[in-house]
């Protein structure tokens, strides 16, 4: 009988280029891609669990995911020998054998992402596909109030997109700290787990609250009312990195 | 008798998809883009002149370049119009008309640059394209002691890559400084003008003595011999990028 093992991979991956993490037909997605490197290098036909089902243009760091293989190659050797098969913008960090039992996605306690928006008057070449470009000048001052309002334990659901079969909109925020350069803003966000766009949807709002539209304490209100339309737009998926997945 | 002005562009641009800047037949570069925008634009055949001849997959900050034309539009419109028919990896940063005598080559006084290396054990996805990555731990106290022998007027002929008709391979450097953090070096250095390929054989060998494969002082023994063998390899143009131009 063939020893069957659990692999777990830490990913970074460029995801410009890629329809997000889920496989689907006839699409480049990250976790199609790692399936057929897999199967290069082991011959084996495995489904990788991951940690979240990112979206199209959504980066990673520190993206989490496993897989069962019956293949001999010692663990900490599939990340070397992965990435001599995978694309340039998919990097495997690091490789290990773990329980039987850890699954990515169940697992995970916690998830750190970071956006991050170029507030200049000029969209950006260089690094165009790792920021969300935003020419109206932002107060920062303003959108750092205003998370405070965000923290804890909400009912979110006025900042999920739609298209989510998920019933508990529930989830708890941890930390969400802004910092800024003179062209950066950058905002970091750690919570037990996130809904469909969620950040995207926070930092949506969070720029409601940069260009005056909305008060800081607004943000309060629009999470009371549960309702979708009160919170900001959905912004650009570019901007936006899972960071960290915590176990 | 139609008005001739003389309009001065400064770009910035992602190089990783163009075989530089100087336009060429059925390849695509800087040069050739901007030209069939102008044409876009004004239905003119221009001649765009660059403050130099960046090489494939080389960026630019402040790349500065100027076109005659007879177009009635403003010249502080050009900046607008032009980004609406450029691809997003080239944006004019600012447009403006200037004397007929100003030439972006021949006028320009000196140029700075700055030379990215990511120097972890593995390739990173994100960012790939703008910065060199190299593997091995460098000595980056080493590398900022070398910086001295560069300082000054010298014959750089062995900083100079073949394929250069050049005849004069003296040179000024003003400034050469090395800021790094935990992943990123960055070497930016200043000066009064560059041969073919100068800055990144100066960058290989700068990583030479970060290696310790030479010492600091050897630099001045390099420069002193004239000889390109001596000096460290041309390294990758993915790191290179035209910071500004001085007039």
């Amino acid at each position: 009988m063939e020893l069957i093992r659990n692999i777990k991979l830490i990913l970074e991956f460029d995801g410009t280029y890629y329809a997000g993490w889920q496989k689907q037909k006839n699409i480049t997605t990250i976790q199609g891609t790692l399936e057929s490197a897999i199967k290069k290098l082991t011959n084996e036909e495995v489904k990788v669990i991951g940690a979240s089902r990112t979206d199209s243009g959504v980066h990673a760091m520190g993206f989490v995911c496993n897989y069962n293989t019956s293949s001999t190659i010692p663990a900490d050797k599939f990340r070397e020998a992965l990435n001599s098969k995978l694309p340039a913008d998919i990097v495997v960090l690091h490789s290990e054998e773990v329980s039987m039992n850890f699954h990515a996605r169940y697992n995970s306690k916690g998830k750190k992402y970071i956006y991050s928006i170029q507030n200049t008057a000029i969209a950006p070449a260089i690094g165009r596909n790792y920021v969300y470009h935003y020419n109206k000048k932002l107060n920062v001052d303003k959108m750092i109030e205003a998370t405070q309002y965000f923290l804890g334990n909400h009912d979110f659901s006025a900042f999920k997109s739609s298209g989510s079969s998920v019933i508990n909109n529930v989830r708890t925020i941890y930390e969400l700290n802004i910092s800024h350069s003179e062209k950066l803003i950058q905002i970091e966000v750690t919570g037990d787990g996130f809904l469909y766009n969620m950040v995207r949807n926070i930092v949506g709002t969070l720029i409601d609250v940069g260009i005056e539209r909305i008060k800081p304490c607004y943000v309060k209100t629009i999470i009371d009312s549960k309702d979708r339309n009160r919170a900001g737009k959905c912004v650009a998926s570019s901007g936006l990195r899972l960071e960290e997945v915590y176990y």
